[in-house]
């Protein structure tokens, strides 16, 4: 058995492999390789921690695995993150652990790395324009991805304070090289091949009018009932590819074509990124198509991004027997 | 963060600890300081492995934990138990991880603590002889555990092939010095004061007449819908302690009082261990009285039982602060 912590994945792991590993994991899915276990929620003691206990059988790893992801917004008194996430690891052939991996670090590589597979498939492969609307935590991770699989020469942003801004732009070029240009939300919009919106928002964020064509969405900030990022007017006449219908059709930008009676959930169900990976439904049909990921978190992506880091980590881990000792 | 590995806990864990830890989270489940989130199920990829995802919040511990539980017969064939847990801790006051611990068997211990937690509230004062029907490998847990709580001077179990009883027998006499006297299951029954039904039976193990007054009951068997060890018409008449009636009204052996139409849920939402312990409802209420304990296991029993396995192995762990590196 083994521990990852974040310390270590910080050390050793980049984006690249979690990309072919997140990919992999959803091909496995859309092969039905895969089964997503219903998602258990509850709350910690104080008031607003809130549980989401994740689970599934990856197919592609050969995993069973269960992702304990917190939010608590009072360790940011403390200085600490809010969210918090821990992965466990047993094997799908046994039933016996494997490993636990933390994942504070790794969960924006996991979620970044869930929209590059799809912008993969989705935007054009000329993008070279990228605009984050919302600069927090995740925002880095969306760029060091996105880069990762189209040639972006550009980025633009918009940020909720100049500090926000500011930070993002600095880790940005850390990270990637790349320097980020600070703009108004319309001018950013206005600008892109790939937008990104990764805040959490609960209404629409721009005014559809202002896509462009050919533009590419990744839509990452709703994850929950209520939040809301897109103009649902611009949902209904894009081509929308969800991370996991049965969950992103609740918790995603999905939940808002539904309700609005623009969609049906049986209309919507084979829109998913493992469908769009092994080819059962087609992506972008037009150059000036506009293409939405709608992006929520499922387990196989942190069963298939632990499973990258162990790899790294721990080379002979896969050879290793998981038995009760 | 810590790994705590079956054969770390086989060399240093006894049962007197974790009886004790888990009467405390049935304590706090009682006092509502605890919250059991709903369990998830799904499946393996191999035929018949089947996976449940047990997690809460338990008060007792500040800890919250998720136990994945597997069943896999075909692990039979290579030697390897059909049974695998292991569980995650985390902690409640921050939701970063805390330790990964083996459970393949520490649950033989947590779920025979369950049950002998009940025994010290249920059971007459002066219960000196044990009958087990069913001598599979919980068999022996049971046993240890209820003679951590009543002066037993006799033990007597109904097998189902002499092989299974003998080696019983053996361990039985290993761990606590007992003698195992084997006998039919109406000879057991008719002979104790406790009486534990340790089988995967879908139907009544005896009749209720067989059945002395005075006795008291463990339950363990049923943990499933349609799994089913005792006689309908004993269980109305008995006083009736469940480990968690959300749970156990559907997997234990309270399902059949209700789909007889011989009590409702409302009826049964009170008669929990937690609420025993805490002295919300009376037990025992004559010496004559025959009462249950149905027992499904419940997830504060493997973060509590996890806790204490930490408490031995790692005794500065409680001081660590767990946060994100």
């Amino acid at each position: 058995m083994h521990i990852a912590t974040d310390r270590q994945i910080r050390d050793v792991v980049t984006i690249g492999p979690i990309i072919e590993a997140v990919e992999a994991a959803f091909r496995a899915l859309g092969d039905s390789k895969s089964s997503v276990f219903p998602v258990a929620r509850g709350t910690g003691s104080s008031e607003g921690h809130i549980v989401a206990v994740k689970s599934c059988r990856d197919g592609s790893t050969g995993l069973i695995g269960v992702k304990v992801a917190g939010y608590r917004p009072e360790n940011r008194v403390s200085g600490m993150h809010a969210h918090s996430s821990t992965t466990l690891l047993v094997d799908d052939a046994t039933g016996f652990a494997i490993a636990m991996v933390e994942a504070n670090y790794l969960n924006g590589l996991r979620t970044a790395a869930a929209g590059a597979v799809a912008a993969r498939y989705l935007a054009r492969e000329d993008a070279a324009t990228l605009g984050i609307i919302g600069t927090g935590a995740q925002a880095v991770f969306e760029v060091e991805a996105l880069a990762a699989v189209r040639n972006i020469e550009q980025v633009s942003a918009s940020a909720r304070s100049v500090e926000s801004g500011h930070r993002f732009a600095t880790d940005v070029k850390a990270r990637t090289g790349l320097d980020v240009v600070l703009r108004s939300t319309r001018e950013v919009v206005e600008a892109v091949d790939i937008l990104v919106t990764a805040t959490p928002a609960t209404g629409p964020l721009f005014d559809s009018a202002w896509v462009k064509p050919g533009t590419h969405i990744s839509a990452i900030g709703s994850d929950n009932v209520g939040k809301h990022e897109l103009p649902v007017e611009l949902l209904s006449h894009a081509i929308l590819v969800m991370d996991y219908p049965p969950q992103t059709m609740i918790l995603g930008e999905a939940q808002h074509l539904i309700y609005a009676g623009l969609a049906t959930p049986q209309e919507l169900e084979e829109r998913s990124l493992g469908s769009l990976v092994t080819g059962r439904i087609s992506g972008r049909e037009s150059r000036d198509a506009i293409t939405v990921f709608d992006s929520t978190g499922v387990a196989v992506q942190d069963v298939a991004a632990a499973s990258c880091v162990l790899d790294m980590l721990y080379p002979g881990w896969r050879n290793e027997t998981a038995t009760a000792h």
